[in-house]
């Protein structure tokens, strides 16, 4: 009935799931609520790099065409640039750079994507993109140094295989930027990491193309990238969308993709990096509000880092103007942290996730067992669903746990329906659009997993744990072991309402 | 079986709850830790005045006589006096000054009280008494402004009816203090406020003779002042001590002599004001750390104001050392906050009680209905338990609340045995004397009260509120009237996960 | 030779210089350069209001056009709006509402304005116009209450003399958009205040037709505005430009304009509000980096107040795009900051002017001198400019100032080519665009004011006061009383290296 | 006339200067101002550790004796000792600990030192303090873990050469001490780093014995330590002391003393730590507060690295309380900050040397030219003293330095009598003993260090760095290499105010 875990490890826990998330385009990280988003994302959960859309964009002031003497010259400026990457190393987290979209002034067209109007369309001319992006890195190099810019990795474009992300979708367009970028940053420094084609999911077609190009002309390259989403057609209201969504394991088959169509190639061996995933790709999906999300992606969380060296959840605020500036505090954002910083579901998942210990002891369908260096057992566990349906009202997991001594202290926090919800909250109060200070302070205090604490007794090394989880919870439990420092004259009886033993 | 809450108020919230908190001796509140709880407690709270001892004691460096071509003088220096008001000032919380201990250059004798040997003798030379304390007060003047001054009571001395803090307890020396003391300050500025006699529980005897004291010899008096505690003697154990209490009522009934006592007489009309008060006047007792110390004064903070003019909570934080430097990060200290800013159970009272509104619509032997200038209600609700027995497992209280509009939105914080308490959290941990900095994490996470919200239907213009409250709980309730903004195109049965009605 | 400063004041030094001040675009308040900065210039000047363009446009997102059931409808959505002023009431300083410039949902053509692309077209419906200009003013009563926001001015328009700035410079349109405005918020909340027309410099001749337009239609105003710059044609280099300035005067003639032009019409006791002033009009003219800016505008700041109720200097900081995202950390921009929190000069005017007492002593051509209500003297000096030539290379002042006592101290903060001058510091470390960490560092040392101190012997009641300003300095000088707490054993001579009386 | 500097290093410059720094007694570093001080000590200078007494004095609360069913028992308690440990570590500085002194519950006698009253009398039994250092030690370990505590020397009691610091300076005693702690801790771990025997100045008669008492008997020793000041005997004035100085080599001969008195000995080779200097071993000598003391000093820290392995001046701050509470903001206090956290002129000193590069190119009797890896070039200058007369009004340093590029930029600080001095600024205030917050204003921006900066041109790579020192002048020289970014089209002929040509 209760699951025995073992003492030896099965394996040893990736960090392939906070290797990277997704960001707004990187103008926004200019702004004073990203910056407090992503110091309490650091705070709490702590990713490795960041990666975005629109560093080439004009609102970051990149590239900057001018005439003096009747000649057209350009220059490169990096104000913008240096305070959102200075920010970013500050807060712990390092640039995963994209090289997109096109400046209009080297653009060869007038097609945008997006609210805030990114060019998708080639460089007018190839030359003056290869020092473009020369000089970028080149200037990132002067300031960082070396060292640190070659690891960061870097990926050409964002989704040439949609029409709405490179002009007409052109494969051929799009492997000729990726050598020319490629080729020119290699001549600068031959130990940056290149990588590509950082396609949508339903484009495997792409990678034995793609594979048979750099191979047969020695393009460099260090990894390949591609996204991974699970929802369906978007059904438009005002302000948003609904979609369904398919199976979380659709995720990590996405996941594995890549290295399933490039075995055989000479791409076969490179570092696979999802730069970016979720359920929706729509930034006005509710769904990424809900607990629902977070026990969905649980197991995605789990699982990832056996398939990839890198996943990254798109994205870590809400702080983001795809689909316009939002128009509610809660809109369907992609973001793990709300407007306000309120915390989301899966935002606990993550933070879940940085508590658990490197060792893993057993997996399961609703459940990860680790262990710290020090001996800490620490358990993830969630309700399993399926994407559609709402599972069931309740859901148990038990567990027998190896432990040392003869009881432990079991300290649980749970995210369902009603904990750690402000969502939930947020519609019991009407769904303001313009939240009170008083409403946000509320929404801060509901947006708190909540906390269950108690001892455990361990039997012949063992302690039976079991839970009840509450429909779409995730749940992290941390068991201490327990040091009896209780002196000999200690007598709770004699402590005013505390008599009669009542309490043990 | 609800108890009916009118529309009307019955009465006003008296804020004497919260003019004023005790404090450790004025030395102490030179420390970072000190700070760091008054901060969180005038975040949080939000008293008005500060009291604590050792104004005049060695370690705040005030009196200092020195010899200079043969003659002995007096310097008065301020240096740390302006760093203690300076910082109070900063975080919003102003002095409620006592006049003591005697500074060793004055004392007649060598008798000291505590570990941080407060001397308790009079002064050697009443002039220089008098010299001191006006030096004192028009540095004060000169610094912060006579208008910012005159809103500080001024007491003199402490406990002078108790042999340990006044040599001999002699009545007429601290008679003669005293008129000394007054006269003194009140030639430098007739507006200060003085006040006395600052007598402990058990002490009625003291009030006919200062009465006619101070009446016959018109001596200035502005205030009068004393102390309120409810638990019996001190059965020690190492590091500290067990007591019983008496009813909670004991404390309202300490309240309540002064005014009785002095009926009558010519200081009758007088402001009273509770100079301290608590359940056990150790700081040693663990009954301070526990729940049922919460619930055990969540009476006394409701019912207080309508007989005095402050009760002073002794003390804020457990920074204190008048019986040595505590050896565990729960001791039994007075504090609201613990250690490392742990809050206990009664500083939640007290945030609870900072919630409320300042119109009262009912009371009753287990709640207390506010209502706040825009209409919202809060509600605090608490265990009745008797200063003895452990009370019951379980205790309900019902309200049927005047509400406007179709339903309100409850947003409940608990605390009692398992939740907002971190005393017991410790004692699952094992009592640890030197918790690591990841116990401390666990602590202060166990340290929060629980949240439960939903949404209540109102019907007639009433809601009906049922709580069950678990042993020894205190909670508040808030009710936040619901706006309904929600679009006619929001359907939550087309987000994945929430379809079926499951939700509603 | 030494000027006689009287002990009886002149005059009060009103506060109209620091009033109000320009503000970039309001979508630029939610970076964080943005409210660094705002909180270092509110900490060290501190003004009252603070107005920019844009409230209105679509960055901001307010006016939201959606389509449901086949009907166009309008959402207001207050997201960023809330973001925004949240928290410039939070650093104390409150919006100078402007309306404008025209979301392009509800714009009649696609004319725009700046780099950002501000809409100058009309409303293409009035009633339109008028549901959201009440909605917004509702929005933020209902946010901060009535009786803060009818302390905020709110000005119809930017600049409708313009061509760029308003459709044809359509005098009838703007009398139209006014009226509508005015009398559509007044039926909100009577207390409001109104005002136009904002007109830039060069545009007398509108007063006379606004005056009568609104008075013979008993339209609703509360002040009038206008605009004030003293530089000649932009002369253009990439990246910048140059022009010439015309005398200081010449902005304080302009600020005088509106009482001369509306005296003997209705308008003619409304109070005036200069909304924007500089030397030049472009974001892009190095004057605006340099100590001669300072010099020059020192004048206007000493006597503007005699002549408006608030004279807005354009702008605070230098986050700021109108003419595209600057490329170097100096770039001749608006602000008192320049990137990266820089003081230019005319920041340090400002300060100084925040250190100077109410009660005027004093004025010259080339000082002010002012007292505080504690009796110190605070003198502001300068080197007079006329706008075009370099001035002396030294300038000497020289005031007998009436003081108490034997001496009193002089404490003396100059900013002139070499100090308190980052601009110079910046030129001779080569112009870099993009300094290093280690640069910025010696910029922010290069940009404190030089500080000098000593005592000055007073004799008869009188202190002679000699500043010998370098070349386009100035200076701040503070008078503090001096009260000898030196002690009688205290001597000099007998501290190692001091002996000798060389000190004295 | 320049003194020509080679290009080629000379030495390496030893960090010895910033390896320790000296603390008042622990118990202080709980205190607000205590962390203000240390936090800006850290971030402008950088120490690694810290050394002071009363690690085991009553006040931090360790040994607490105690009965239990009739038995005396000892807890050790380390509540206060882990808030100072973990607070040092967070900012980034080290323990250096010192083993003393005596606790009361387990001294022989009732000597004590200071007015905070350290016990100074031999353990009372050896057992228990074998047992007490034991138990802080590992406690240590367990926190911080082994590799950590292992980088913190040990240092077994304070100058017990002294009879005011132990009793009788019983040489047989120490030594006794000196090895049951050794012994006892290296049992614990042997990688432990103990030392002693941290004598006073004018003890060398200690070395030779100390050497062939450990030798002999084979007692554990990692290190030697011995103390360093340079001033003469105590002319008591109320509140401080008068004293003449020796020469600043004095100190240098005292650093090299014990390896010449150890030659030959087994102890040779040991590192030999400082573990405290100063020019005064009294806290209340008004040098200390002085530029002559950083004048005096700057060969010092220029030199000592040469012959030690570290030098603590003692102490960081003025946050001290030996010769009882401070009564005056400048009271000649040994802080290199003294309160409220104000710079003395040894900060700068110290900051200075923080800005050094680690090579260095030349010395000096006034100068020290050290050089960045990035090739900047960095130089302290100062006035020679011999530490009685006040040396000359003016020196002059002059230095040919070797530069690529055709100039540099040079970035002077300079502090002396005017610049960079608060004790000037105070004096001339007239020595307040409880500055107004607007005093302290004054004080603080008194005591920033003047700045000077300008191009200096170079050629044949070599720039002449003339520096005229005002008396008792140190001054820190930072050049940096100039590329000019200046673009063809800047003419600041163009800029008003700035025609003429007079700028260049």
């Amino acid at each position: 009935m209760f699951t025995p875990v073992p003492t030896t490890p099965i394996g040893v826990l990736s960090d392939a799931w906070r290797a990277c998330v997704g960001t707004g385009r990187l103008n926004l990280a200019l702004r004073s609520d990203y910056r407090d988003s992503l110091e309490r994302v650091q705070r709490e959960i702590g990713f490795r790099h960041l990666r975005g859309h629109g560093l080439l964009s004009d609102d970051l002031g990149i590239h900057r065409p001018y005439e003096f003497e009747g000649v057209r010259r350009v220059r490169h400026a990096f104000g913008y640039l240096d305070q959102v990457v200075d920010s970013w190393l500050e807060l712990g987290i390092r640039p995963f750079l994209e090289l997109g979209f096109m400046p209009s002034g080297l653009a060869s067209g007038e097609q945008t994507v997006f609210w805030w109007k990114g060019n998708v369309t080639p460089p007018a001319d190839e030359e003056e993109w290869a020092a473009l992006v020369v000089a970028v890195v080149r200037h990132l190099i002067d300031r960082h140094g070396i060292d640190e810019v070659r690891s960061w990795p870097i990926e050409v474009w964002n989704e040439p295989n949609l029409v709405h992300f490179w002009k007409d979708a052109d494969q051929a367009a799009y492997f000729r930027l990726y050598e020319r970028t490629a080729r020119a940053l290699k001549d600068l420094d031959a130990s940056l990491q290149l990588g590509g084609p950082a396609i949508s999911p339903g484009s495997d077609e792409w990678w034995a193309p793609f594979a048979e190009f750099v191979t047969s002309r020695e393009v460099p390259i260090d990894f390949v990238s591609r996204h991974a989403y699970s929802s369906g057609p978007s059904q438009r209201v005002p302000f948003g969308v609904y979609q369904t969504l398919a199976e979380p394991q659709t995720l990590l088959d996405q996941f594995a993709a890549p290295r399933r169509h490039l075995a055989g190639t000479g791409l076969e061996r490179l570092p696979v990096h999802i730069t970016e995933f979720n359920t929706s790709y729509r930034p006005d999906n509710p769904v990424h509000d809900t607990a629902y999300n977070a026990a969905y992606l649980a197991p995605v969380l789990a699982g990832g880092g056996d398939l990839v060296d890198s996943f990254s959840y798109w994205t870590f605020c809400d702080v983001f103007e795809e689909e316009n500036i939002p128009t509610s505090p809660f809109h369907g954002g992609f973001g793990l942290l709300g407007h306000r910083q309120l915390a989301k579901p899966t935002f606990h998942l993550y933070a879940f996730m940085a508590r658990l210990g490197a060792e893993v002891l057993a997996r399961g369908a609703d459940h990860l067992v680790t262990r710290h260096p020090d001996g800490r057992l620490a358990v993830l566990a969630w309700q399993p669903v399926d994407g559609t349906s709402a599972g069931a009202e309740r859901h148990t997991v038990r567990l027998a746990l190896p432990v040392g001594g003869p009881a432990v202290y079991a300290h649980r926090h749970r995210v369902n329906e009603d904990d750690g919800n402000a969502w939930t909250a947020w519609q019991q109060l009407g769904r303001p659009h313009h939240p009170t200070a008083r409403q946000l302070d509320l929404l801060h205090e509901a947006s708190r997993p909540a906390l269950e604490h108690g001892v455990l007794p361990a039997g012949g090394g063992v302690v039976e744990l079991e839970l009840h989880l509450a429909r779409h919870e995730i749940c992290l439990v941390e068991l201490e072991g327990v040091r009896d420092e209780t002196e000999p004259w200690i007598d709770d009886d004699r402590v005013p309402g505390y008599a009669g033993g009542w309490r043990a």
